[in-house]
């Protein structure tokens, strides 16, 4: 794909500077595909001679191309301008605390390649973020490109992220990453590339905008339940990350004033009574009772240890214990969920995160809990659903973050 | 003020329509005051050609006139452009369940009048909208205006709106005006009238925004303390009305699931437990009872009736009981918003509404209550305080909103 067989790489440093004029041409052919300049001068208002101006500057830098012809108006049929797929590469990386997914795209974010491997964040920021480096070397490689072709990358990582340093703050699962320069470190190895680093949940909310079950819905949540319990939110198309970047911190929104003590140094958080860890307590108490003999026997089988899939596993066999864990987990997030759709009122919650994974009981316990608080007319085109693209929402996401931000608009 | 003294009504009908690098050029002068050509040019990313092109347009139509001269660069200095005042009048009105307050400004959002009395929501739409109408014909005609003059009115209403279509639906204190066509009432007064309709509380959210404690904040919510709990939200500087135009409904959100029966037909909402009949209620039973002397000694002067200002006045005059009642309050409503904190992430929380009269003590455990529980993160520039304009946020906020929805951008 790169002109020359990747020996030349493009001359322009990213990210693009774009003026308001350019940029909103961009933005109308990101929604709409390949136009013409008569459509474009149309949309923006502007005279066709003022717009044969914006696009003969932006042909220049070969951010746009000629993609082919327009339906005749009579004469001769116009040229169509799309975006220059070939201008670079774009990576999507998907840091969770126990795997680590890569995708490359192309400039246009259609994607060429993926992978996905365990790791664990705990081994610290360099050799995880050096390893991912390699994988994208090696993913360019086979396109025939040298490093200095990736125009753009954007990184998902599980923890809170001052989003303009892109630096991690206090993040619980991945101590040693704090502060650490995540866009230094990935500027030294892809010197041109525009590098994005975001929450995982904000990551999986975008990718489901992009490709998944947020498909052209303005405002959406989503919701990830795993361990602890984040929340994506999609505002008028776009990430609301709040006036500290901290914005979907609904895993510790109090459920339960005298319930137990969470990490956070709360008592009865959402999270602590509700996400991963308690699913698999309870399970665990009942397997060690002998109330439910299934997870008796798994526990057995497991040499003394249960998680949340486990206990999922359990309902799916019947046991009849088992489904009341799932329901009370599904209540509680319900019970949240409802004031949020009654602050908030979303088109549709996703619910996403290894938890998700445990069956349909979950997501029928949360919906029920959902609309029997909520707000009636809030409720009534309210969709609540399983997010679409399972593992592939984090590396979706973050390409697509990637390549939101590759564009600046100057002045 | 008008011209030709009002015998000539401006002839462009409203809403003005205007193309997008002409609403761009409008919002830069709203947001900064009067600008050069040459300072449009640079901001918007366009030659000073096409600028000229664009504000000859505009003060063809007279939205923009030359108000002045800007600081030269060597040569002439250049002609500052800013909004006609004179193309026109707004009307901010602001309907309470027993009140109408009404403002009259020029066209740049300058108050030239203002006017306050008591009402009775409950007559229905047209007693009260054929009320309004006539105190703004006043108003226009100590102008020496005529009601051709009026171009915009922003109306707020105590009850949920769908706003599209600017009608009740299902308002709990006004039934009758359910469906009621108040957009088609108000223009048969004042035909040309660019006429909107939104909540009581969205309107003062904007309010604060525009002139009070919200100036310059992004993302901050308004709550309203009265006979319900309602939410404005501020997102980005606008007003966010969620997907079907009902977000912000905080007052249904369940703080106690085994708690008496609100008039929504669910159990514990906030509203029933910590709003102004809930402090009024637990008011009664103190005077009662006698454990309150003062309440009991207010209770006779009233006639057997207490409000929750009266409960607030036993707090100022030392009521141990009364302090009781008004902080558990505060803590009920703090606890929901810690949770709205760790969600949203706004920089700051107003209060208002008539509850909001009754002294500091709930401020203060609103204050706490917030703080003990939500992210730190989130809690650490977040301000929370009454709102600053009082009763006149409602008639800012609406002749704000009419302000900008005078102008739509075509295509």
């Amino acid at each position: 794909m790169p002109r020359a067989n990747g020996s030349q790489p493009p001359l322009s440093t990213t990210p693009f500077q774009l003026d308001s004029a350019e940029a909103a041409v961009i933005d109308a052919i990101r929604a709409d595909g390949p136009l013409s300049r008569t459509d474009l001068a149309r949309r923006l208002g502007t005279s066709r001679a003022s717009m044969t101006s914006i696009v003969n500057r932006l042909r220049a830098t070969e951010i746009l191309i000629e993609v082919g012809q327009g339906k005749s108006a009579g004469g001769r049929p116009p040229a169509l301008l799309g975006i220059n797929g070939r201008l670079g590469y774009v990576a999507g990386v998907d840091i969770g605390a126990t795997s680590l997914d890569i995708a490359l795209a192309n400039f246009r974010g259609v994607i060429l390649e993926r992978h996905a491997e365990e790791a664990d964040v705990r081994l610290g920021a360099e050799p995880l973020l050096g390893r991912a480096g390699q994988i994208i070397d090696d993913m360019l490689a086979r396109q025939d490109a040298s490093g200095e072709w990736l125009v753009a990358a954007g990184i998902g990582v599980p923890g809170p992220v001052e989003f303009s340093r892109g630096v991690l703050i206090a993040p619980p699962l991945m101590p040693t990453w704090e502060g650490y320069p995540i866009k230094a470190f990935v500027r030294s190895h892809f010197p041109r590339a525009t590098v994005v680093v975001d929450n995982d949940v904000n990551i999986m909310a975008l990718g489901e905008r992009e490709a998944g079950g947020g498909q052209g819905i303005d405002n959406f949540l989503f919701i990830k339940i795993g361990t602890g319990i984040g929340c994506g939110i999609i505002c008028k198309g776009k990430v609301y990350r709040g006036s500290d970047g901290c914005a979907g911190d609904v895993g510790h929104i109090c459920v339960d004033y005298n319930g137990p003590v969470c990490r956070c140094g709360n008592q009865g958080c959402l999270e602590i009574m509700a996400a991963g860890p308690a699913i698999a307590a309870r399970g665990l108490e009942l397997g060690q009772s002998g109330e439910s003999p299934f997870l008796a026997r798994r526990l057995q089988e497991n040499d003394g240890a249960l998680t949340a899939v486990d206990v999922g596993d359990a309902v799916a066999a019947g046991d009849r214990h088992a489904s009341q864990i799932v329901r009370e987990s599904g209540r509680r997030i319900g019970g949240v969920l409802a004031g949020l759709v009654n602050f908030y009122n979303p088109r549709a919650i996703l619910i996403g995160g290894g938890v998700a994974n445990i069956g349909h009981l979950l997501l029928s316990s949360i919906r029920q809990a959902t609309l029997r608080r909520a707000n009636p007319l809030s409720t009534r085109d309210l969709r609540i659903e399983y997010a679409s693209l399972g593992a592939d929402s984090g590396v979706v996401g973050a390409m697509t973050l990637a390549l939101e931000h590759v564009f600046v608009v100057d002045g």
